[in-house]
């Protein structure tokens, strides 16, 4: 405990541009950070990879090593911060700097996917705190909302618009009826997708960050689950043209509910009605949407990715864990969110409102098989559209919207469509949100 | 300083349903406030005008007093609570607390608006922090975004729908086509709205959140600062229908910004395009946009009102301070806010795009007039839709939507028109945000 010290001393494990964002806020607020915290934050030693290197912000070249020692082996530093994302080193580095016994801040979100409830559980073990605001949703203060609402309040779900690049695609297919590829090459070219943009569109990212949100809001040990998953890469511009017909617009939905005997969580597409403002999130904007049990809903929203919003997420964190330190309390933050294994429901148990689209060959019957296929298995209509009249060969779009039914129903009526010879290519489905 | 005490004792000021919600929360979570605070709360007393009452939930009838002194002379006491509401006694209690040494706790708007600079600066002389996160927007927790964002960044700019009553009207009337009287008197059989609404759609509550938002963003002295506030009860159906014609809808907006020189306060009516989330927030909701340099936009929404929400908000804050005493670090928050005495900019000098509805009879040269009016001081017009043809003496509408103009040029210009023989009444103004 280093209660006395006159000075705060923060060691960063790497310096690209969040890192060198966290460098430039320190130094802009320190006024008001050394009022805030008693004492005046100093870097103490950063590590890198290439200490020769010219960077923006300026550090002193002696505070530059590629020794993970200098930073992990100083007794005097309070706080490490690891920006250098992906599992490893950074798993090896945090790991280490819990067993040194210091605060630790992560901005890595695939590092608390996979190894999340360890290394809380390693940190409160020791005594020491984890914080970890930047690894989701960017500059958007979700974790300390669902650890202040820990506080006073229940979650019972959450669901989020947690990546930016999907939603910009969905936002140009919806608004410019522009194709999935057509729209990914721009985001290519404008730097908003990936070269191979999978972690991305296809939900794997999402899924990482819905864990985290879930580990935290449900105490929940979720270490490595397998969140199911789908991506958007299916979607084609005329589900964004029904969609729009039926009110909605389409979304990449991270979902998050707590059943009490399980827990929910799943990563997909979704209808959502065009005037709820998770709706009208778009672009590289994300948002996530609270249910709090005395709170109500609560709707955060704001830039989830990109360095500076990433770094004034990663300063709070530093002003938190540095506030514990000094005062003695290092570790009760952490201590208190107690994780404890929780059993994922199965897919086949959610129930929701369904958007499907058949390619079919119209024929006569077909709408009969098709509601009746679906009517046996109690998954009741809403409403349906058929676009157009087929002329032999050419398939007509059948469009149909349910009422609540469950899963394993949908699944099953959908196979026995699928099989039907009248069926011109794999029914498509949506789940309705809300 | 207890911080070596086993036990975190609260003292109640007030103990009507947010009170009673407090207390609830605060025995729901008692074994998570334990772990996080490393001790347990416990509620030491509580004033009331009737200790004789009837409770829910049920209080130990020996902790109910009548006489503040039983509160705030109780030596023991390490937060001190206030849910009473209004300016006295709460001010007064308020202030005996701080200069007793007690970590405080208030969900008070009003006093916060006419008094909140002279309380901040007597906790952080006395070295006690004083937080009030339940004083704006119920249960979302803007006011420690805030506090947090300033450890990191520069607030630019806050644009909030900060009363739900207004919120609730407007809704129904751009919904439902009702006019704002027949609204009014369904939310107030609802209990939405107050038997004199005036403090709600007249503008004033928004306007006393907004100083206390602004307080906080801008470091700034605000204490019964005049905003210049405009309410919704002039607004009528019309004006939502020719918003909608132009991809609008009409919220009543507080809008607070940091000009350098000055800071711009004001509320208003304001149209906002159709897909911004604000303009999706909708009822009795709140949303809170915010503007950080470093941050870029952050948006956040949830229920603005209603006991458990503000309860859930007194809870964190009772964490967050007992924390801060428990740890010998009590003033630290506080003291790090200091506030400075800001100007504010002159309505005359707001700049933004303008909605203008003008009832004229139609007679050769109307157009020209109008349009040279405000051609004439610089008021460039963007679009103009006038509604049917005039017969004789039956007005017809006129309406328009500027580029962005100022303020000052724009009354000036509209003062001119309304001389005119030609206008049936009064010309309709609404400011257009973003």
């Amino acid at each position: 405990m280093s209660s006395a010290s006159s000075v705060i001393r923060v060691g960063l494990l790497g310096c690209g541009t969040v890192g060198g964002g966290v460098v430039q806020l320190l130094r802009a607020k320190a006024t008001y950070l050394e009022a805030r915290l008693g004492a005046p934050i100093e870097i103490a030693s950063v590590l890198v990879r290439d200490p020769g290197k010219e960077r923006v912000p300026e550090l002193d070249r002696k505070k530059l090593t590629s020794n993970p020692d200098d930073v992990l082996g100083d007794a005097s530093i309070d706080v490490v911060v690891e920006v250098m994302g992906g599992l490893e080193p950074a798993r090896t580095l945090v790991t280490r700097a819990l067993d040194a016994g210091r605060q630790v801040v992560t901005a890595n979100k695939m590092l608390l996917a996979h190894h999340g409830a360890e290394l809380l559980e390693r940190a409160a073990a020791r005594g020491v705190d984890l914080a970890f605001e930047g690894a989701v949703g960017g500059g958007i203060p979700v974790i300390r909302v669902l650890r202040d609402s820990l506080a006073s309040d229940t979650i019972e779900s959450i669901s989020g618009i947690v990546n930016g690049t999907s939603n910009y695609v969905l936002t140009r297919m919806q608004k410019e009826g522009l194709s999935f590829d057509e729209v990914v090459k721009a985001a290519q070219a404008l730097g908003y997708a990936e070269a191979d943009p999978t972690l991305d569109v296809g939900g794997g990212d999402a899924a990482h960050k819905l864990a985290v949100l879930a580990m935290l809001a449900f105490g929940a040990r979720l270490d490595g689950v397998k969140v199911p998953t789908e991506g958007i890469d299916t979607l084609e511009p005329l589900d964004h043209v029904f969609a729009d017909r039926f009110g909605f617009v389409v979304k990449q939905l991270a979902v998050a509910r707590d059943r009490g005997a399980a827990i929910e969580l799943r990563v997909h597409p979704a209808l959502i009605a065009k005037d709820a403002p998770l709706a009208n999130i778009n672009g590289v904007l994300n948002a996530i949407a609270l249910e709090g049990r005395a709170l109500g809903p609560c709707l955060l929203s704001g830039r989830g990715a990109g360095d500076m919003p990433t770094a004034v997420s990663v300063v709070a964190d530093v002003v938190d864990v540095a506030n514990a330190r000094r005062s003695g309390a290092s570790g009760r933050m952490t201590r208190a969110m107690k994780l404890t294994p929780r059993a994922l429901a199965p897919m086949d148990d959610v129930e929701t409102r369904y958007y499907f689209r058949f390619s079919v060959f119209d024929r006569p019957g077909v709408l009969a098989k098709i509601t009746g296929a679906l009517g046996e298995r109690g998954v009741s209509i809403e409403q349906m559209v058929q676009q157009g009249r087929g002329t032999g060969d050419v398939p007509v779009d059948v469009v149909i919207l349910t009422h609540e039914s469950r899963e394993a129903s949908v699944q099953a009526a959908l196979a026995a469509i699928a099989r039907e010879g009248f069926v011109a290519r794999p029914p498509r489905m949506i789940r309705v949100h809300g």
